[in-house]
């Protein structure tokens, strides 16, 4: 039998025991499971960042793929968590968004609660479910158990809104919606939107008011320390600054506004 | 066979090569091991840090299991090198202490130094025995290799003192034990002392002479950016800020004092 | 059959999905494919530190180990990818000198470029090549694909240059290449140097031109606080300080110059 596979993506940091207490669970009930680390480093109860993070991953793991998030500032109160089972691969967390983003790229066939404490741990603390339920949870999934076992059948789950570009005048507009490790500002602006909106045209992206420059095709199109936008590994627009820190450089934060439209034609010279 | 389980608790971080350098010697020796980070960013030489996280996550994981603590500042000198198997585990690394307060949870069984230099690699290094003397042992544990093969049996072993909550007028007086990712305070106040202390009653916390308020279920009990106290998940008090950092909010450090006590009646109003 | 084992060292950091995304990919390929992270905190761009960290891990790897290496600013231009086959391992990264320290060590058998992409994910950004291009590379090595298959044969690739120490009247003198999470600094004074040029003399260790003190057999050797230079894990001479972080203490950066020396008589005291 192929190894199954589970995937974390939680704020719980690494500088505890809490991610490898967890990984300690895991392997006491399903010990031929793959565990894969998507993140630990979500911002403390930052559930957009979560979010995006679990579905800029998803897509790039097997079929059949168990895949965690665990951003739950509400852990101990009456929040609900999920287990949902998709065409390709089973999603587990709290009913607070966290998968929501991942699961619109999925066709979703089952939505359950976890109510069965049978497969939790035997005592459940009110402040780490990550350990005592969805980690259990999770190997209990990798061995087999089907999601319907789990609780009750749901017909919904919460849902962040996703902010959608809008097309002006100006241009079609959207916003940062993540920052990475290297300082390059990742935008709503998907490569579909933008190819419909400039129609093949050449197009220039701006920060607020201020020009980045015309899209180019990779980080090094530009000189050293020069800021430009790119169409980035996650299929959105992204600005960049070529052996920099955008985010730092150009002062960007997740909520900026962006603008991409076609160069305004030169004042004619004559 | 079930893979054996092999966890690494040290202050080794994770920004240079010494980590991934340790499982490398370890699957060159035992292939078939799973490798569990429990943390590698317990603050350099900070032998408790490192002892509270290993006794937090230890009896998370299946039996069997070998557990690597490597917090080490007296690498290279004459301080002594240990494994000792209990009922459930093996445990491996330096004489300092490390290990202790994981031990206290279990049943020990034999303790015995790390002598015998053909379970090292050929080369011992001064400076890097996680490397070279606790990575191969271990992968040989995970072989088979029974501790009793490792060197001279000990009768004893270095014990770091755990700091005893206090029984005053007060109230049960205890302190600060450790700081985790999310600026939670955990203090040596167990669940047990705690109980046995307010005989059921009502219970406020405070931390030196401020009150923190009344024991909560969970983070969410109390409104956003207040302060609570929560019984928290590896079985202690803990101090939390309900989406935002204790510690630094409340300038809280190891070792700072904290009490468990019933509410002072109120003056009566008449 | 033996589980492949590949190693990832990377500047990609660990807060974002782009390392869990490589492993989802490569797992998707070859399941039974053993990952293990050298390090993924290389400083954004910075080669020769990559180069560094691969180089001082690379021996510590059983025979037939993968090892893939991106750091990569060039990526999305011209500049070309790389397999190299040695007679422990194989090496898998951009041509850009990331590989290069790690490929001194060994003997090289077989260099070829990355050119066909029925190899590479369906779709290949211009930003995520460790994504794309050489985590699935990397998964069909394991899978027992020979580098020849991948493309055409090279007779060369871009060698970082390795600054050598040089010996003069005043000493052996030399430059800080690394520092370490504790803040150690790792010099190009490798054991072999040190020693033909001591002639088993004494040694004394100067930073610039204040003393470091002599060479000491381990950091617990000299009092806490107090500095010292030791034969580090790396094979080359070292700067700590006992229970301190040298690098902050000292203020040493890459390139500070360093000396070893045999110590200046004593003025007579007569």
């Amino acid at each position: 039998m192929r190894r199954p596979i589970i995937t974390l993506t939680t704020d719980f940091g690494i500088s505890d025991w809490f991610v490898g207490t967890m990984k300690g669970v895991m392997a006491g009930i399903a010990r031929h499971a793959q565990i894969i680390d998507i993140t630990h480093a979500v911002p403390p109860g930052n559930i957009r960042a979560g979010a995006f993070a679990l579905r800029s991953a998803c897509r790039y793991f097997p079929k059949g793929t168990i895949h965690v998030a665990v951003v739950d500032p509400g852990v101990g109160s009456h929040r609900r968590a999920l287990a949902v089972r998709t065409r390709n691969s089973t999603y587990v967390g709290p009913d607070n968004g966290i998968l929501s983003w991942a699961l619109a790229l999925e066709e979703v066939l089952a939505v359950h609660s976890l109510d069965l404490s049978q497969y939790f741990l035997p005592q459940v603390s009110r402040t780490f479910h990550g350990r005592d339920v969805f980690a259990p949870v999770a190997a209990h999934l990798a061995n087999g158990l089907p999601v319907e076992k789990l609780g009750w059948k749901l017909t919904n789950y919460v849902r962040l809104p996703w902010p959608e570009p809008e097309q002006r005048d100006s241009g079609i507009v959207g916003e940062v919606v993540y920052i990475d490790h290297f300082g390059n500002a990742i935008t709503n602006l998907d490569t579909a939107s933008l190819a419909e909106a400039t129609a093949g045209k050449q197009v220039e992206v701006l920060l607020g008011r201020r020009r980045v420059g015309p899209l180019s095709s990779c980080y090094a199109s530009v000189p050293k320390g020069k800021s430009t936008a790119v169409l980035g590994s996650s299929g959105f627009l992204e600005i960049a600054v070529n052996g920099g820190n955008a985010a730092r450089a150009l002062r960007i934060e997740v909520g900026t506004v962006v603008t991409a439209r076609s160069p305004r034609p030169q004042k004619p010279s004559n």
